[in-house]
């Protein structure tokens, strides 16, 4: 009963599509879903991608046109004319005509718009383009069901059907004043089993969540998250109704925030996936790659200045690698638990004790790990000064790095800046620097060197 | 209007439960959503929040419970009696009733049960304790609208007022045979605009996705992501109708996937989050932490064994660091990216051509990283022989890094193993021993020692 993609599939789709073999075309694909239709524009060229577009029903295939990746559709699109884009944009939804045209060169944009036929949407997407995309404004849709408080069940009933024809979906049923200011929701099991002239003023739930256009993606994604929300209305400064969100736009959304601190803490800017090109690949990773570098230059320039001390104790060279490492595994424990608590709004209190937590929590593994170090380079080096000495440093660089890790992420949430960044490369570079600086003063301390 | 959680109103609500005034914390808590009485069962004590419990309506505080987070909710529940949490199980959704039970131990699981006095509820509850947790059966809940082919429209309607008295919220109408197999879904829209005579079976759309009890939930998930489906039925091996998934389970699924594979990453094993006991998180942090320490051994332990070469060249151990540091840094950006890539299902194609493309990234990035490398040393330490050697080290090490973490995932994953296992600490410690055993035998090469 699923679908499946196969080579097959792909094979025989190009080769109708060589010999322009509508009909065989159209019964292959017609009845398949949208994003079945998105699988097959991902897999073949960009021309051929456009070409099965133009073919196919744009009620179909605008929906499969927004499952595509980003590049995947700049590519289609760049091989349809503006007017051909319009007629793709006349059947979305307004937040996903948003979306696309968002993405379009600026001529091209305004070429697009002006080719949209139908005057309220066109006018709807001129309004949407305004909001910052990272904003309920920037999320929402135009196409809702409300009614007025003034109306009868019956009128509402008559009205909701005219209305229904234009929304996928009916998610929740507002009311709105004679202005459209948003006062309240109607249960569609109270509109079943009331009578038909009731006044819906006396029906309706004046209790209603709502966001405001210019409130953050984030926020409306926590909060529909909290409450279980399938759909949220977006208002304007003056409560008028402006559109709604709705739950499988913030799945997106929730899901592309998780795997971007994912990515981060790996060390790998940008949005890219594992079938990207080798040179967008480069781009997103290389730049990290490079910082990793500097530290590592960094930590030689910082082991050259203690020469004299190594040269006379080699074996002291044998742990900075583990030092180094063990700073790094550290650093980046503390920092994701700190990111993704602040991510779920999970940590509360000052940064003051969660400094002291994450220490006790460092001087208890530190201990343990120091304790196994200390007997492993005292029996493998039978040399109880340098066991000393290198077990009493992982112990203090563990506890600095834990404190760095915690510290960092909660400093920049505080100043405003995406934690995230701090993870990754930047906490474990500068770890292995603060590490082997730590470790080669304690060294010559203990050693009295 | 947004609820805000303060240290006031806790110290308010803990002061009236110290005192028992049930009025006023009735006054200020009944009208609160079950979300934001979950915030405050967070905060207080245990015992409080069991008194909490028993004194509002469990309507409200069954819900709140699922909000918690598991170990809260565990020392909660130690508080109630069975009959005490039978009452608040009487109330949820068999999926959530489910959830909780299955975390109380088996004699406290029966004596609850056998407690619930709703008969269908207990059988529910009972029958679906035998799926797999993370199985489709595990996810789904009981509750949901069906209606029969036979009946009529009047009929139908008649029957939805009825059982959506135990729905919370109608996603779909479910159409089924009188042996309650399912046969297709009822939209709305044609319910409203149906003559009320006539029979379900002409108005209901055959085509239906569904899955089956025993499906992974992890393919569910996938499943309704694809197809941006608000809710799916579930049936058994005979296509009867078993129950319904939504999608808010599947959100909080997700998102603890995208944070699991995150923290595996970051070297953290359990759940854990950044306000758990300092015990909880060494457990799941320690074990990572040994396996850096004897990684870091196992690094010092090899280069011991190159210590007749490192005495005369201890130039070259300046370097170790840096290698290790580096070879870590590909390693987790390249499995980072596979692991995504396969939680995504967007890698495709053989394993073969994926190690082909990372070595050419690996060697385009370490490539410009050994070149850069190469200057500095040989500026810095003016010695053309080193500079060589270690910047072509660097080159290879890079290389073979990101085949590393390349394979691991995609071996595992094929194998049938969770992928994220292999990155971070995992990755990064063989990769450090790797690169450390690389650098020593090229310089050993190059330098003719």
């Amino acid at each position: 009963m699923q679908f499946q993609l196969t080579s097959n599939l792909i094979d025989q789709i190009q080769a109708y599509v060589s010999v322009q073999d509508e009909v065989a075309l159209k019964e292959l694909l017609t009845d398949l879903h949208h994003a079945d239709i998105a699988e097959i524009l991902d897999e073949v060229d960009s021309d051929e991608a456009a070409y099965l577009v133009l073919l196919l029903d744009s009620e179909q295939t605008s929906e499969a046109l927004m499952e595509l990746d980003e590049d995947v559709r700049e590519k289609l699109l760049e091989n349809l004319t503006p007017a051909e884009i319009a007629d793709e944009v006349e059947e979305m939804d307004t937040d996903d005509a948003v979306d696309m045209i968002g993405e379009l060169d600026d001529d091209i944009q305004l070429a697009v718009i002006n080719q949209i036929e139908d005057e309220e949407h066109r006018a709807d997407i001129r309004e949407m383009l305004q909001y910052d995309e990272n904003s309920a404004g920037g999320l929402m849709a135009k196409e809702l069901i409300k009614v007025k408080e003034t109306w009868t069940v019956a009128g509402c009933v008559r009205e909701m059907r005219r209305q229904a024809e234009e929304v996928t979906r009916v998610h929740s049923i507002y009311v709105v004043t004679k202005e459209n200011e948003l006062i309240g929701r109607l249960s569609l099991k109270d509109l079943l089993t009331s009578d038909t002239r009731t006044k819906i003023s006396e029906i309706y739930i004046p209790k209603v969540d709502s966001v405001n256009v210019n409130d953050p993606a984030e926020d409306v994604a926590k909060l529909m998250q909290k409450y279980d929300l399938e759909a949220i209305p977006v208002v304007d400064d003056k409560r008028v109704l402006q559109g709604r969100i709705t739950i499988d736009d913030i799945v997106d959304f929730i899901k592309e925030e998780a795997e971007k601190d994912y990515q981060m803490a790996a060390g790998i800017s940008q949005d890219v996936e594992a079938d990207d090109s080798i040179l967008q690949l480069t781009r997103a990773r290389l730049p990290w790659l490079f910082l990793g570098l500097l530290g590592g230059v960094g930590a030689a320039a910082i082991m050259g200045g203690f020469e004299e001390v190594l040269n006379d104790h080699v074996i002291l060279l044998l742990f900075t690698p583990l030092i180094a490492a063990m700073a790094g595994n550290v650093g980046v424990q503390s920092s994701a638990i700190i990111v993704q608590g602040l991510a779920n709004d999970d940590v509360k209190g000052s940064i003051g004790n969660r400094l002291i937590k994450e220490m006790l929590l460092a001087m208890l593994n530190g201990a343990a790990l120091a304790i196994v170090l200390f007997f492993y380079v005292w029996i493998s080096e039978s040399a109880v000064d340098y066991a000393t000495s290198i077990s009493i440093s992982l112990f203090v660089v563990i506890i600095v790095a834990g404190i760095i890790g915690t510290f960092i992420p909660l400093f920049l949430h505080k100043r405003g800046i995406d934690p995230a960044i701090a993870t990754g490369p930047f906490i474990t570079t500068s770890n292995d620097i603060f590490g082997i600086l730590i470790y080669l003063y304690i060294a010559k301390l203990i050693l009295g060197i």
